[in-house]
C-alpha cells in the first residue's frame, strides 16, 4: 500500500449543492490525493459554486451541471460521491454503472468475488451518501421509503460503509452505501457490546438528539431559524427510517434479529448528534466491563475514542471533525448502563466517513484529509 | 371562595436577582391581586432592580436589600417566595417562621392539623422555590445535597408544591416546597399512569433535555454562550439531585418504592424542558389507554394538556407560559410506549407554579396572573 | 372616553398564519375588550389554528378560512387587521371597504373630513400591518414595490400608524397603515431631534440589526436555521424598501426633504431590532441636550423610554413587549452623537403597535392588552 | 526561502487555556512545521489539555504549567505566542527577552537594525496576541488600558502584526504585536482607500458587530448563554480600546492624524466580526473606484478577497478560516459609500493571523497550516 498515488483520484460529486455536498468539497479541497472534476446540482446548474456556497470561494472548482447532462463517457472519473436526495440515487447509479459496463463487471464479480479490484478497473466506484443502498432487504426499503427499490440487482453487492465494521469489504467494493448519521453514532456505541454479549438485546433504547443540518438545505418552513431556535422536540417517534437500519446492523452484531427503540430529537444547533443509549447489562458484565470492551475494540481506530470514566462527551467536542467519542456510565437502575456517543452528523455521520471509505478504497492512509481538529467554540 | 381579596397579597421575594426571582417579578407585576413589598438580593443590594434586569424597568418596585437586613417585624408580608440558592433556604425560613411565632403555630398545627388556616393567621406563608424542603427524607436530602438538613423540624409540614397533585394540602399549607423543574415535567407525565397501574414500575427511563436557564445567573465558565451554544451534552448522569425527588413522588403514585433512570441533557436554548419517558405497558393497557388515562386525569386542569395522537409537543409551544403538554406514542419495541412532556422550566417548572400555588393558598382563581400565552417565535 | 365598551370589539384577522398574525392572536387573546371573530389564512384554510401554531392552543378561536371566502355581509366585524403579504392588501382592502359601502363613506369624508367618526359608523375599520398604504407617494410605492398602487384612491385617507406621532389622526381613521419595523425604531429615535433642530439633516446614518422573524414564515432557504444561525450579514444595502418610508417621516419632522443612509443587518435571533443612528449635532446642541429633548418628548408616552446616560439598550430588554428604549451617547468624533434605539419587531414593530392603534381608535386605554413585561431570558 | 525547515519550529504558547490559545493549538497541531513544546495556563496548570478542551484530545501535547514556572533556560523554544490577558504580557515578555539575552540583541539591533535575523539567533521570537504592544504611544496605552506601560523600552521595536501591511518588518521582527480583531477587519477595509485618497478622512463611521468569543473564556455573568442569546446590543460606545488602535493605523495610511467613530455591538454567535464602514468619497472617486482600488491592493494576498458588486459578505463565509472578505456598496446618501468587511475574530482576528506572521518570520509559505476552508453550516 502506498500513501501516494501516481495520479490523484478524479472525483465526481453528484448533488454538490446540498450540505453533504458542500462538506465533501470542504474536505476534498484540501485532500492531497483528490481532484474534483465533476460536480452536479440540478437546481443550481450553471452557477459558480461560490455563489451557492460563498465559504468555498476561490477553489477553482468545476462548474455545476445537471446530473442528466454529464457525459460520463467523456469524463475520466475514478470515484463518484452521491449526495442526491433519497430515492433518486438508485436509478442514477444503475445507469452510471451500466454506462461503465457494469454487466461485464458483474460477471467478473459473480465468477470471482475475490477479484473485485480487477473487475472494477476503469469503472468509477460509487460512494453513496443517500439511504438508497443501506438496507439489505429491498422489502424493508420499500416499506420505509415508500417505493420499490429501483436497482435491486445492485443491492447485493452494496457494502455498508461503516468503515470501522466493514473495512475489508470496502477496500474492494464497487458500491459503498454510507450509513445514516443516526445509525453511525448508535452502531459504533452498541455493536461491540452486543457482539461480546455484554448487553442484552432486549429493550435497547436509543434516545438521539441532532442538529438541523441533517434535514438538508431544502426550503421547508419547519426548518426556518424562527421555528428551530430556542426549542426542542422529538420527531419520527417510532417510525424514523433509521430505525430499521440500526436494527439491521445491531442484529448482525448480536447474531440474531433484534428490535430497538430509536427516538430522534431536534435540538437548536447546526451540527452534531448525541445518542443516549439505555441498555441492560448481560453475561455478568459490569459498567466498567462495557467501557473496557469498547476501549479495546476501538484502541486502534483513528477516529473513535472511548473517553474516561465520568467524562460526558459533548457534540461540540467533535464539531467539524471525523471523530466519534463514546462514554459509558452507570445507571440509577441496577443492572443497567448508559452509553453516550457523539459525532458530527455531516462529517463522521456523512461526508467525512465517505472520504474515510474512499481512502481505504484507494489504498490511502485512512485519515488522509480528515485530520482536522474540531472547531470550538 | 372569592376571586377578589379585600387587600392585595403583600409579597416578599427572597433572592430576587436570580432568574426565578425575575420571573416572579415578571408575572407578579401584572397579577391583579399581588403587591411586591420586599425584595432581597445579597449581591445586588442597593441597586435599582431595573439595573439588574433592564427588561423589568418602570415597575415601581421596592429597592433590593440583603436578606439579613429585612426587619420582618416591621414589614407586613403575607406571602414569601424563596428563590435562594439551594442550602441557604432552610435556616432563613426557620428564622423567618420563628420570628413570626412559628412555635405557636406549630403547636396549633400539632394539635389540630386540620386548622392550619387559623394557625397561620398573621404569619407569612412560605412558597419555596429551592430544593430545601422537597425531599420527605432528610437523610436522602443530606446524601444528595451534601450537608445535613438545617431545619428538619419543618420538613414534616412542608407540602410538595406540584399543584395538580397536592392542591388540597397546598390550600392550607404554611410552607410549600415547589418541585424541581425536571420532577414537574416527569411526574405530570408518569404519576397518573403508575397510579392507574397502566405502566410497569420497573425500568422507567426518563431522558430529559433542558435549556440553560435552569443553571441560574451565576457566573460559571461552563454556562458561557461560547460553551453552550451549538452543542449538546448529558450531565449528572445517574447522579442528578432530581432523581430521588422524582422517585419519591412516583413511588407515592405507584404505592411502593421504585427507582427510575433519570438522565438530563443540556441543549442550547434558554427555556424549556422536554422529557422523553420510555415505559413498559402494564395491566393490559394499550398506548391509547395511556393517552386516555392522562387525558381523563387532566381534563379539568387549566395548565396541563394532553395532545392528540401523532402530535409531538415541543418546548417552544410553552415558552413563557405555565402550560405542560403531554403526548403519548407507540414504541417500535412491542409492549412499550413513549410519553413526551414539555414545560417552561422557569414558569411551570418554577415561578409560574409557585404563583399557581399562591393563588390557591389565598383563595384566588388558580390561573390568575398566569393566563399569558406562550411566546413564539 | 370610557375604558369599557358596551360590547367587545369584533375583530377580523386577515393573514392569521403569518408571524404577525400569530402575534395578534397572542396579544388579543388576553385583551379584555377584543373578540376575534374571523381569521383568514389561504394556505392553512380549514386547519385548526392550534395545528398551525401549537403555542396558541385551547383558545376557542374561529376556524381559518380563505380571505376570498369571507362573506363580509354576514359577519359583524368592527376592526380588521391585515397581516397579508405586501402587495395583496390594497385590492382586498379596497374590496372590503367597497362591500361595506365605502363609496358612501368616501363621500361623507370628502364633504366633511372632520366627521370621520360619523362616516364610518357600521363600517369595519382597517388596521393594516402591510406596507401597502405607508407611503404617501404612490409613485414611490411603485418604484420600491415593483408594481403600481392598486388602490390609489384610498391612499389619501390612510393614516400612518406610528401611534406616538399620529395619535389624533388615528383616533378617527378608517384606514391605519402601521409603520414598518425599521421605520418605527428609527423614527422614534430621530424625529423629535430633527423637529427640534438639534441634529443636522445631512449624513444621518442608520445602521440597523434585526432578528429573523421580520422575514416571516414563508419557506425560504435563506432563512433556514442552518443559514441564519452563527452568522451575521447586511442585506438590501442602499435599496431596502424601508429607506423611503423612514425618509418620508423624518422629512416631515424636519420640515424639508432629506435622505438618510439605512443599512439593515440580519442577526441570528428571533425578535428584536436595534438601530444605531449616527448623527451630527446642530443648533448648538450637546449630547445631553439630545437626551433631554427625547426624554421630554416621551415623558408621557407609555411605551417609549429614554434610558439614562451610559446605559445601552439591548433588544432583549424589550423581547415580547411593546416598549421602545432609546439611549444617547457621545461619539469619538467631535460634534456628533449616537442614538441607539430598540424594539421587538413583532410587537412595537408590528402587532403590538397595531393593537395600540386599535385601542385609541375605539377609545380604550392605549396600553390595554399590551401591559406584558418583556420575556427574559 | 525554503518551504521546509531543517527542524520544526519549537513553539511555546503562553496562556493556552484561553480561546485564542485553543485556536493556536487547533491550527498548529496540523501545521507541518510546528512543534508545540511548552504550554502555560495558570489556572489549569497540571491538568491535561484535553480536560480543558476536549475537542483537542489525543494530540500528544505538553502538560500545562504556570507561566512563572517555565525554566526558559532549559527549554529550547524558537517562537513564543502570548495569549495572556491584557496587561500581564509586558512584564512577562520583558522578562523572557531578558532571560534570553535581549540586551545583547538590543545592542546588535541598535547598531545594525537591518541585521535582525542575525541578532535574534538563539532567542525566542515573540508573537503577542494581547493588546500590550499594539499602540505606538505608551501614553495612549496608559490612557486606554488604565496603567502605565510596563515595558516601554520594548515598544519601539514591536512591529504591528497586520500581516498584509507590515510583511517586511515582520520578517525580521523579534516582537510582533498582533492587531486586535476589530482593528484587523476595519484597517483591511479602509487603509488602502485612505492611502489612495479615495475616501475622506472625516466622519468615518465603523459600526462593528462581533460574536462573543472575543470576550474570552473567563466566567462573567454578562457572557452567559442566557444573557447573550436572542439579543443584541452595543457596548463600549465611543470608548472601546480598539478605537485608538484603529485610528493609529488609519492615520498612518492617510498620512495625518484622523479620528473615527468605532461602535462595537455584540451579536448572539460565537465567531465572526462584520464591520459596516460608512465613508465619504474623495478625490473624485466613484463607488466602483473604491472596489477596484481594494481589489488591486489585495489581488496577490492569499487571505483577503474583494467580492463582486452586489455580494454581501457574511461572517459565516469565513467561520474558522483565515480569510477576510470585503464588499463595496453605494449609499442612498449621494457621495458616500459603504464598505462591509468580515473576518473570524479568532482566526484572522487573532490566532490565524499570528500563525500567518510566524510563517513569514520563519521563511515558510505564508499560508502554511492556514489553508482550511470555512466551516459552514
Amino acid at each position: 500500500m502506498s500513501a501516494v498515488l501516481a495520479n490523484k483520484i478524479r472525483i465526481g460529486i453528484l448533488g454538490a449543492s446540498g450540505y453533504t455536498g458542500a462538506e465533501l468539497v470542504r474536505l476534498l479541497a484540501r485532500h492531497p490525493q483528490a481532484d474534483i472534476v465533476v460536480m452536479t446540482a440540478d437546481s443550481h446548474a450553471g452557477e459558480p459554486y461560490e455563489q451557492v456556497y460563498p465559504h468555498l470561494g476561490g477553489l477553482n472548482l468545476p462548474g455545476l451541471v445537471k446530473v442528466d447532462e454529464v457525459e460520463w463517457a467523456g469524463v475520466e472519473v475514478d470515484a463518484v460521491f452521491c449526495g442526491l436526495p433519497h430515492g433518486t440515487t438508485q436509478e442514477i447509479i444503475a445507469g452510471l454503472l451500466h454506462q461503465t459496463q457494469h454487466s461485464v463487471i458483474d460477471e467478473v464479480l459473480r465468477e470471482s468475488p475475490g477479484d473485485a479490484a480487477a473487475a472494477i478497473q476503469g469503472t468509477p466506484r460509487i460512494i453513496d451518501l443517500s439511504a438508497d443502498f443501506r438496507l439489505d432487504s429491498t422489502d424493508t426499503y420499500a416499506e420505509y421509503y415508500g417505493h420499490e427499490h429501483y436497482a435491486p440487482h445492485l443491492q447485493p453487492e452494496a457494502v455498508y460503509g461503516l468503515t470501522e465494521n466493514y473495512r475489508d469489504k470496502i477496500t474492494d467494493a464497487r458500491l459503498v452505501a454510507c450509513p445514516g448519521c443516526y445509525p453511525t453514532v448508535a452502531i459504533l456505541a452498541l455493536a461491540p457490546l452486543l457482539q461480546a454479549g455484554k448487553i442484552a438485546p432486549e429493550d435497547i433504547i436509543i434516545d438521539a438528539k441532532t442538529g438541523i443540518t441533517g434535514a438538508g438545505r431544502a426550503a421547508k418552513a419547519a426548518n426556518l431559524f424562527s421555528e428551530v431556535s430556542e426549542g426542542l422536540h422529538a420527531y419520527g417517534i417510532g417510525t424514523h427510517r433509521h430505525g430499521p437500519e440500526i436494527e439491521q446492523e445491531l442484529s448482525k452484531a448480536y447474531g440474531d434479529n433484534l428490535i430497538v427503540n430509536f427516538t430522534p430529537h431536534l435540538a437548536p444547533m447546526n451540527r452534531g448528534i448525541l445518542a443516549s443509549c439505555y441498555v441492560r447489562l448481560a453475561g455478568g458484565a459490569s459498567v466498567d466491563d462495557l467501557r473496557d470492551c469498547l476501549a479495546a475494540r476501538y484502541s486502534d481506530e483513528p477516529f473513535v475514542r472511548v473517553v474516561g470514566e465520568g467524562i460526558a462527551p459533548a457534540t461540540r467536542d467533535v464539531r467539524g471533525s471525523n471523530h466519534c467519542l463514546i462514554g459509558v456510565f452507570p445507571d440509577r437502575l441496577p443492572g443497567r448502563a448508559i452509553i453516550v456517543s457523539v459525532i458530527d452528523n455531516l462529517v463522521k455521520g456523512s461526508s467525512g466517513q465517505a472520504i474515510q471509505n474512499m481512502n481505504i478504497m484507494y489504498g490511502l492512509p485512512e485519515t488522509m484529509g480528515l485530520e482536522q481538529e474540531a472547531l470550538f467554540p
